[in-house]
């Protein structure tokens, strides 16, 4: 049937997320003073934010509005006519869709298109973007987490076949799964050359898992988390700092203070080889989530951020037929002591 | 009436312990291939080892026995005269002595007198040891957490005050502590100009909570976690990475084939001006253990190692009192969701 | 013109070098004792090596041979068919070509072509190359500078112009470049997406400058200069360790026993944007070559590797008509003090 | 004849030195707003800035002036008492000495004595000083190289056993020195239990080389430079970052709008054990000053900061008899291409 449809966009990468946030200045707080992204622009309720290796306008926007929620994540395109490859093919795939004239939508954003994916999401295309100033070199800025890019987004769906299929179909390989014999838990996708531009985590949703901020070294993962604690602020820190078995990275995640959950992290993978191999994790090693066995906090598992319909709306959400947290097995029976060979 | 006591020794840091490990073989695995510590000697069931900025023979000795033991913390002195104070001011406490003289105990250490301590502990003072070879720059020597020294002891003690006021009359200063307005819950305690050199953890006792290795920098800390991961022995890592609140040292905490445990960290402070403060922290502040709030896993606040009398024998154990693990605020409630501020 | 030509091949990226050593029990010291990358396979006087994160077979190749000198460059293509795309194209350049059936060739790989390409550097192309074991996460085998994989070749070419021409026409876009109103001076160019998989310094050539090895964080590159000096072996650094102004990688130069040089380096930023736009350094500015003003030691401008033709013998060397190393504006001026404003 | 003397005060460490700058507000931009020192007073000229891990009032003073110099050296001593100690001892020794009653010095300061030493340095000595809150783990504050505290003084005299002889009679042990034959070309001098709290250089003095400040890891040295390149400000690094040989130290040196010397540093060792022996390199070493063999800057080695008499009177210089920076061997031929063994 796929064969009937309208050619598939050309995605770039995972460019960009706008979240609803229900008090921009406690926000600000967070994102700008404490993580530390720099704010590109600021105005009407709508803060604009990048990292230092991020040459375009933003890579997270936050809008007020009266609930937390994601307002869309944002995919970039190769061109200007893959933005109407991606309203011709979600509207074949039956998808809600609507155009979004430059100037009308997120501040910077050129010509685009969101439509509600068929996971339920709200996913925006675009191809043209306004360029932000060149700080890869600006040392002088680093504050907090010393973000350099955005690169991925994390989402809760309660079917990952169905999450893994449509996002094959838009040209994503698959780097790693956690598996069984019987079913895929997750998976991380990609179409850059890094471990994922988007991941799966088994659960209720649509909603949103978390964002994953790049930083260049473990030390900066390592810093947020002390800037939170010297603040008396390390409640905002969940879980980690760790390593995870899943992609290498080195990570640390952390809430915001609407509870929209930021990873900061470092250290993945080349993935941009033609015959690159998927590696498939067994969901009973207990390194997948934690490379260093040390348990998954059970509010990681099953917190996560609602998302938006088209027209602004928190969509319904559908429980999980899986549930990874329940394979406690080793570190991750919490609080369990841990047996030493 | 300790005016009447013959002076204290003038004890210069601690300096090593001597460990009864059950497979000599299994051991060195841990301690030299994976923790990459370096074999100064090995024979007669005896390792010595030690770190790469020591300069004596060893600050770790892993004897071979039947049970996992402690055989003896030990301190070094400042002359050879305080090894005869020593003997005379534990005597005079009414704690059992006994001389080694050199050649006849650990090797490579001089003579030295071995005392139960009034807290239960087999303590060695010494004065004479042998030289190892300078590797302070030995990069190409580096392995596994690139330990550099031995920088302290932690000690499980039924009754903080008592541990608390035996080594005052030996003359260390206080770092820290832990309290609340009713009891002290821990302490720190130095000779050397670093945060401590041996430290109080309430609980049944005497036994050995665990040896503290410094490394230079976090990524050494990080790198041993790292590996134990990539050789599926992450059951070896009990608690961290992670950062202090007391001592502000950046950990992680093992466990060897015997279940003896050791803390590999790095980054404390100087402690050596004539008016050093304590600084007290609140047993109720839930940074005290891990300054990112994150929970302390049970197996960590209630298992240790027996400690052996001066005949080799496992010294009994007495209950404690207090109880700072049942003092679960915040994140120390294993497993209970974060709240977001 | 080149409208007529055959089309390009669908390079993926720099991928191995094959280089000439003459005393390959010497290099074995050096590239996997020294340095620590893994030896994949080591026969019949070829010595194939590869990074922890590099899932094929090699990245590099010593074969044993009379004189010093760069045996290959090789880049992977898209597809197969690619590999015939490419012997067309050169042919058609005029160009000396030459078939490697695979298993005749450097171990490892399947059906190449090997060319002279116009700038006189003998280039591979091939898709098909044997897998290796995954060793990403295989943290205990981490030695030396903890090398990653791969980044790209550093040649020097008498014609910077006809370089880059020569690279935009196989569909490499361009990162960065050192000019002034005159002249280019330097250029870095990509198929990966980052900030090279290429790039030209101005001297007389063809010869190759260095090969770049990416390893994840600065202190792995500290790490190895501290081996060096540990090993008495400080000869063997060259310049650095550094900050490039250009890419932004700290990095630090080996010569190997051969004198074949060796960036260590990391941390540069992602390229994989559509309209990924050129920064263009002014070769006035003393922060281009070192971002912290150093000044560049001599025989890194001016010593480098002479290449081999299809037969194996060195190919003629041509004088360079611009000079980079002439231009010393404040670091550069070498020993002269440095003004503070 | 120094049994006659009345006894040398017993000197806890270097504590803090006080510089005369001629424009405060650019000294000021340099010290508090690029290399991040905490500013604990700021007014009637005097800025008094303190390291987050200094518990004292300061550890650097700047006093705005009309030529740069340096006003004094101060180190803290164990008891009030042995403040008299160093007035008698000082004065018996023939040199010029003065008392600073609280509240006339530098602010925060108790009861001093300031003497101009054998060496023509003027030193104070003092026990009493203002504590400042602790900062010990204000992660939030770090800015710039996040400096922890003063750890060193490096004086240039024209007689390094004249030195070495002066500070041996205050009690200081030597840590390193470098040599040949025939001379003692330089000195590593410490109180308190790290290499050095003091150290020589041979030239023309007295003059102060420069103030050592501390910081915790290796990436904190690098993160300074990288901001002084962003910043275009790359002419205030003079030297660096890099590897000691002696003291295994990792460094840069920086130089203030005024040209006064700061290395920034981290890691060296522990030397508190009483047997503590001096480690001595060949000046004929090329590690000795680089680990890595890299060249030092002429500048390094002729230029230094003036010092002040008691009146405030920049105190006339001597020539030095020996000059180590004419040994140059290996790297230090600036320029000279390295020769691979």
């Amino acid at each position: 049937m796929s064969g009937d449809l309208p050619p598939a966009p050309d995605v770039v990468r995972s460019s960009y997320a706008e979240l609803v946030v229900t008090d921009l200045a406690r926000a600000r707080w967070f994102w700008v003073e404490v993580l530390g992204l720099h704010a590109e622009s600021d105005r009407d309720g709508v803060l604009c934010l990048r990292g230092t290796d991020e040459l375009t306008h933003h890579n997270v926007v936050l809008r007020e509005g009266p609930a937390a929620a994601l307002s869309h994540l944002a995919y970039r395109v190769r061109t200007p006519a893959d933005v109407d490859r991606a309203e011709a093919h979600f509207a074949a795939l039956g998808c809600p869709t609507r155009r979004i004239p430059a100037g009308s939508g997120t501040p910077g954003v050129g010509d685009a298109v969101r439509v509600i994916d068929p996971l339920g999401f709200p996913v925006e295309f675009y191809y043209a973007i306004e360029r932000g100033e060149r700080l890869i070199q600006r040392y002088d800025l680093h504050r907090g987490a010393a973000i350099a890019r955005l690169d991925h987004f994390n989402i809760v769906v309660p079917d990952i076949d169905a999450a893994y299929g449509h996002y094959r179909g838009l040209g994503f390989g698959c780097s790693e799964t956690i598996e069984d014999e019987h079913e895929m838990y997750a998976a991380w996708m990609y179409r850059k050359q890094t471990v994922h531009d988007v991941a799966f985590t088994g659960g209720a949703g649509p909603r949103l898992h978390h964002l994953g901020l790049a930083t260049h070294e473990s030390h900066q993962v390592l810093h947020i988390a002390d800037i939170l604690g010297s603040l008396h602020a390390e409640n905002h820190i969940e879980r980690g700092p760790g390593r995870h078995g899943v992609s290498n990275a080195f990570y640390v995640y952390l809430r915001d203070p609407d509870g929209h959950r930021i990873e900061v992290y470092t250290s993945d993978y080349y993935t941009g080889d033609p015959d690159h191999e998927t590696f498939r994790w067994d969901v009973n090693d207990d390194r997948r989530r934690d490379y260093w066995g040390n348990a998954v906090i059970e509010s990681w598992y099953k917190e996560a951020t609602p998302v938006l319909d088209l027209d602004g709306r928190i969509a319904p959400i559908e429980e999980s037929r899986i549930d990874e947290s329940a394979i406690r097995v080793g570190a991750d029976g919490l609080g369990s002591p841990r047996e030493v060979r």
